[in-house]
């Protein structure tokens, strides 16, 4: 089984998604991904990490870019590395079960029937903690740096997917992961593997 | 403890629902809430049936009259029915554990710290198979008849919250109830209400 994890910024989703790695014995793919993709396209890791989750142009722009060039030529680096991560995406699934984390693997995944898909959310108080906590963050900086990060992820999931960023309806289990612990929210996630194996 | 469920049309969130009150051994609210509030506001069931968890004027329009007339002669009756049943929540939730279906009653029970809010989704094949198997719906209304009733759940919650209905962010746990199956939503929710308890 493929688990796919997005997440709010600050809400520990990549966190839960390493320790559902480990309970089930899967493999995790978070950063990796961008290695890989980056490898495989030509471009540098250092380069192509300032471009990873980050929104692309207006999806008029690109459509015209599309119509008038070849693609390749056309694509801006952010989309090249996007498009080179959706590729690493679907081998590394096709390769057998693991959990990635990021990068509109639900969306890139979705004509497979073997895929969980989850949304890890927390509220901004509980995510503000995890900022200056564990990040490093000024106090006074994270509500700012929150607001930024998930305006980007938002961005760039809804542009290449054309679906609406932590909308319910998207995955098939949300979990607030201040309610629960990350390793409360990790245990469900592997009761829900391992129900659907069954 | 209070576990609310707000639920997609069709998506058998009142069967998980009430599936997962069986295996708490908690009491369970639906329609009851309507009875009690039809009965304590003096309005007659089969006419405040009518009005169940229906959008409400605009938010401008109830804002006027809030101002300007007495509030319980300014209400129109669907929001006089469905104050009525906030109380009634409050109340239940007061009287101990319990799982509560729909009417906002993640809103209504927000200051409280022992409530687990919960969504439950399905894609809209799923929905529609339930529409046609349970409800009796003719398969070519399904489509127009979860459309309108998903809008009308999402602008009656939107009104009285304030909030976006089927966000991610207002809840604990959403689960597609078409990927796992009823009794696996169920379980699953059981099993965070242990781990919240634990």
């Amino acid at each position: 089984m493929i688990v796919t994890i997005d997440r709010k910024y600050g809400s520990g989703g990549r966190l839960i998604g390493e320790k559902l790695s480990k309970l089930l014995g899967y493999r995790f793919f978070d950063r990796e991904l961008l290695k890989i993709a980056a490898q495989e396209s030509g471009m540098h890791e250092d380069v192509v990490q300032h471009f990873d989750e980050k929104p692309t142009g207006s999806l008029l722009y690109s459509t015209y870019l599309y119509a008038t060039l070849p693609v390749t030529d056309a694509l801006p680096l952010n989309q090249k590395l996007a498009f080179a991560q959706f590729e690493v995406i679907r081998r590394v699934a096709e390769e057998g079960n693991c959990v990635i984390v990021g990068r509109c693997a639900d969306y890139v995944l979705q004509e497979r029937t073997d895929c969980l898909n989850v949304f890890i959310t927390a509220t901004n108080p509980v995510r503000r903690q995890r900022l200056i906590q564990y990040y490093g963050v000024p106090e006074e900086l994270t509500e700012k740096t929150i607001r930024k990060q998930d305006k980007m992820r938002a961005e760039y999931y809804n542009f290449f997917t054309q679906r609406k960023w932590g909308d319910a309806s998207n995955y098939h289990i949300c979990l607030d992961a201040g309610r629960l612990s990350l390793d409360g929210a990790a245990q469900l996630l592997a009761d829900a593997v391992h129900q659907l194996e069954g």
